[in-house]
């Protein structure tokens, strides 16, 4: 059956949004290869920030991850953000691509994440042998990004203001949610 | 309907398997509360041990984890690792029962682990707000007490002889698979 995305696809909003819908084996039905590779850095970024949203449009927290393989540039994993969806206390941006993609070698790997990582992500990121983390948001959260690098890791800051503005709309709905996200419901007052 | 296990069951190891199986939301159904309200620390200990024993007995790795309310003493999460029966990168004994248990506050709880945590456990642990871990084995891995220590956790070390032998056994048997356990793919050679 012809693909829906070929490879002169434009790279548009629309695609990379319908993309971040997808589940990831279904992308191979759906989506030519050959459009993955003609996709930058900030375009895998816009795919997570889209995954933020459809965090938010179902009332959670929006933050995306999405990760490629490095060599063929096709998405392995994504998800995001299900604490409210899954009543999931630790599923965040990267724990939930991580989950999606399973058991590989992730040595081979870049983790494209919506926001600056929390502790938890961010040392599982270095315990799965990550090379790479891109990150979309160092404004409304950030502090691992060092410890990332004392571990080896490459980081890129590639901030996506789209991105950005969704979470502190979010932020500004939703303090107590925020605050759960990060260290728990014991710290909400 | 009477429940099979009542508060005057002795305290057996069937009895603590059939805890182990049964999935956490069906515990109220057949064991009475006032059945957990005896048990000791070691015997939820060895309720984590018999988690572990099914994950060996599933071809995984021989983790368990179990989380109790510090006040009822009732089970409100348990799990085992499944990095190969769900093809998981990091669903370990406690993120397992973390993620079993849901959307809670952790502070009032305690996490018992057939094992000592590794790094994303012990960060998970500290950023829920646990207050109290039970580790059952610090002979075949150890390493994060001092970190939960730190972290102003109360670390108490209860070793049970039969989870560590189920360790040593499977370690034996699947070098690789611990290793990848530990370190993700790219650290099995």
């Amino acid at each position: 059956m012809p693909k829906l995305i070929v490879k002169n696809t434009e790279i548009t909003d629309s695609a990379l949004n319908a993309i971040a819908h997808l589940p990831t084996r279904s992308l191979k039905s759906v989506v030519d290869p050959d459009f993955f590779k003609k996709l930058a850095d900030k375009d895998f970024m816009r795919i997570a920030i889209f995954l933020a949203q459809k965090g938010y449009d179902e009332g959670g927290c929006p933050i995306g991850g999405v990760i490629i393989d490095n060599e063929t540039r096709q998405i392995v994993g994504k998800g995001h953000n299900t604490l409210v969806q899954e009543s999931h206390p630790y599923n965040h941006g990267e724990t939930s691509a991580i989950r999606d993609a399973g058991r590989i070698d992730f040595s081979k790997t870049t983790i494209f994440t919506s926001l600056s990582p929390c502790d938890v992500c961010a040392t599982l990121i270095y315990m799965r042998g990550f090379p790479r983390v891109v990150i979309g948001d160092i404004t409304s959260a950030s502090g691992n990004e060092d410890m990332l690098r004392a571990k080896n890791i490459h980081v890129d800051i590639l901030e996506d203001q789209l991105g950005i503005d969704i979470y502190q709309e979010y932020r500004s709905e939703n303090p107590d949610l925020d605050i759960e996200d990060w260290k728990g419901l014991a710290a909400v007052k």
